[in-house]
């Protein structure tokens, strides 16, 4: 696996230091297959023209001090567990994968900090941190397979992000290689700091194309409360938008508020036998964590929420087994649909309050374009996941399903919202992205993409287009 | 005071719509006075060339396209209660004052979203707030009068900041005037969103570097629950550190760990007789407000361990009355020591657990450069305020002062912490900045200028310097 790349990319490992002759780059075509393509269903990818798999900072900044001499793009790819297409394999690049980076480097409790590499498994962060008695909040997911320096690179939100905030609200600090191959720290390891651009954060969320990130520190909280989990089930999709703008309204801060429609719960059904659609056709799961009495005084308050808005059954369960069914249920979704066919999906966010006319605005998309979509949404956070399942070989509905997407987009444009709540723009909302922020932000980006990415290798034209459209450049 | 400035700036009118003929800019010097400087001590400073005072956004673009066209500096100013003289006047430029700019546009307390003007008084909206049942929660001691946007541009702290953040942690989305006059809106109002790089997150802290920041949507947050303060007194500083990290390290999370020394304590006594100083020599004041019960709790803990590390008088109080005399002292310190003289205010922060050592630190430098420093410190963050009082007319000792600062700064670094939490570099700390980043993340900074202010006009020199010292083009 690990072998010299002089033969293909003669002087690659010339750029290491003289102790290291071999760098871990492949070209083989069966390993390349496997870092073609992420999770995203309709977006472009080619096979790269090599992978490689640096074991340290330095073999990363090795890899891109040879790419940038050399003007080859690098793709940078977590576990491809993305959903936008935008760690895609492209014709001539080099992905730079950080599955051989996955050292937790520190723990440390009392400072509530841990430090790992970017390729460290998110649940595996969660596990070790619970060891030490604090928790790393933000769970994708994903958190089985994805990593932090991916988490990092999409901003990745999850279901408890409703409370405790995404990726971007735990990164204090992290290394990079940037430009031409230079390492950088930027951010701090400090609970505060206001020294200069908050460049930290500039890199959460900028999906490979701003430079690759090998190292980061997060900030950790202490461990959390025991959780009460109430369910309720809804006629319709409108009555369970209800209840969701009662919970908001009512005041108290949920760390789960998730909605699964009857799509989803009958595929769930089909598959696993779990009796999902017997309650009803809407499905609500809240979580409340507040410490103590203070939590099971929410969740009294979120089950009176659910009933005032016609839940047709409702329940509060402290019983982390019978929750942990009903969660387990919404993360089987997305498995279960694609037991079916090509899952297209959407992730587009409104204001809270906004959640039942969005939800609305969708029903009518999907009667318009003769397509069923499946919604799971974090509605508490107003950020909605419609899916549309496409049965294998169907291009017309795929195409309608297409269709469909880009009217949500729009529609969550005009309600004040944004395009992706946690998926990333990547290549599948690069249109809807320009919209959302018009031309001269976008020519904000492309000037700060310019500054640290003169050489124009990192992702490039995934996000954004390096030139506007129309422009000769192109 | 509103007049057209048609004869001191040529065709600056004429940048707005036609049914404007006059711009709020005055070239008075008496009134260029008031705008000459912040609160920090030992900046330099120019009466500036003209004050514009805008209404609106639109008369911010104008402002800016004019003076883009022509090459005229322009300094943005909140309330002018920065402390690192970022704010300062300097000699042709124009300085944009946003106190016409007070209005608060709404208030959201389903959405928990407010928008304001840039040049809201940070306790306004925080009064505003309340009655709406929401909280804003970053509260600076300036509070009374400084500005959100200042609190923006600044990305200020507070006392509150140990459990919720800091400004940075509430700004969602904000409009700002960019460029040669471009109106912008960044970021979002939704609870979540990745489309693209953090933009409003950049402005945030930029220090009135990248352009001029016209209006903010904040995030907001439920009414807190009553707050359980905790007061110790300690023999030293040393123990007082200890109780600190005990604090840190017993999992609770404070909303507020605050430590007053025996100078500062001294100099309230001498001017409000409150007998701070009879209970012992250094005064720490916590507050825990974890709703009902677990707030209790939480003030216990804290409680056992101040008496654990040492002190020799604590008491746990849940009289609003009691707690707010004491920290009402706190908020007494600067004016107190300002009685005495000049007050250099330091603003390091340092990684939590090693207050203790950076306080010994401080003690050491003390002695070695024959200055009293007093010291104020947002405990919990690692954030510490040392204050040299200089007697009025007495150069030697402002020499020593400043000399303990630069090692103050040089220690803070050393121990893995930041030149600034909170205050910001402006030009206090430029020398501490670059010692801080290095060279090379200081020519991202620059190349992220350039690209974002491509005249150069949004207050140049600040933060850092154009170009790198030694460069022919400095």
């Amino acid at each position: 696996m690990i072998r010299s790349v002089s033969n293909r990319f003669p002087g690659m490992a010339a750029t290491l230091p003289a102790a290291r002759d071999t760098l871990p780059v492949t070209t083989d075509p069966d390993v390349l297959a496997g870092y073609a393509h992420d999770r995203a269903e309709g977006a472009e990818y080619s096979l790269p023209a090599a992978v490689a798999r640096p074991r340290d900072t330095e073999e990363v900044a090795a890899v891109v001090a040879y790419c940038a001499e050399h003007g080859i793009p690098v793709v940078a790819r977590g576990a491809g567990t993305g959903l936008s297409g935008g760690a895609n394999g492209m014709a001539s690049a080099v992905v730079v994968s950080f599955e051989a980076m996955d050292a937790i480097v520190r723990i440390d409790p009392d400072e509530r900090v841990a430090v790992v590499q970017a390729g460290v498994v998110n649940d595996d962060l969660r596990r070790v941190c619970a060891e030490h008695g604090v928790w790393y909040p933000p769970d994708p997911s994903s958190s089985p397979w994805s990593t932090i320096g991916g988490n990092v690179a999409t901003n990745a939100g999850g279901v408890c992000c409703v409370k405790y905030g995404v990726t971007k609200d735990y990164v204090l600090g992290l290394q990079a290689v940037v430009g031409r191959g230079e390492v950088v720290r930027l951010g701090r390891r400090t609970a505060k700091g206001v020294a200069g651009y908050d460049l930290a954060g500039l890199m959460v969320g900028s999906e490979g194309t701003l430079g690759l990130i090998t190292e980061i520190t997060v900030r950790l909280r202490g461990a959390r409360a025991a959780e009460h989990t109430v369910v309720g089930y809804f006629d319709d999709i409108s009555a369970a938008g209800q209840a969701v703008t009662a919970v908001t309204a009512s005041g108290v801060v949920v760390s789960a508020l998730e909605l699964v429609d009857r799509y989803c719960l009958r595929a769930v059904d089909e598959w696993k036998k779990m009796g999902l659609t017997d309650g009803g056709s809407v499905l609500l799961l809240a979580r409340c964590d507040g410490p103590g009495q203070a939590g099971e005084a929410e969740a009294e308050v979120v089950l009176d929420c659910f009933a005032r808005s016609g839940a047709t059954w409702s329940a509060r369960s402290g019983d982390e087994t019978e929750a942990e069914a009903l969660f387990m249920a919404r993360r089987l979704v997305l498995p279960a649909l694609e037991r079916l066919g090509q899952v297209l999906t959407e992730d587009v966010c409104v204001p809270r309050m906004l959640v039942p006319e969005m939800l609305g605005a969708i029903e009518r998309i999907s009667a318009e374009h003769e397509v069923h979509i499946a919604s799971l949404a974090h509605a508490g956070d107003g950020n909605l996941h419609p899916m549309v399942v496409v049965p294998p070989g169907d291009g017309a509905a795929r195409r309608r399903g297409h269709r469909a997407f880009e009217r949500i987009v729009d529609e969550a444009i005009r309600l004040g919202g944004t395009v992706t709540g946690e998926h990333g723009v990547g290549q599948l909302k690069m249109r809807g992205f320009a919209d959302e922020v018009g031309p001269v932000v976008l020519g904000m980006h492309r000037a700060i993409k310019s500054a640290l990415d003169p050489v124009g290798i990192f992702n490039p034209g995934r996000v954004f287009a390096a030139e506007p459209a129309g422009d000769d450049a192109t």
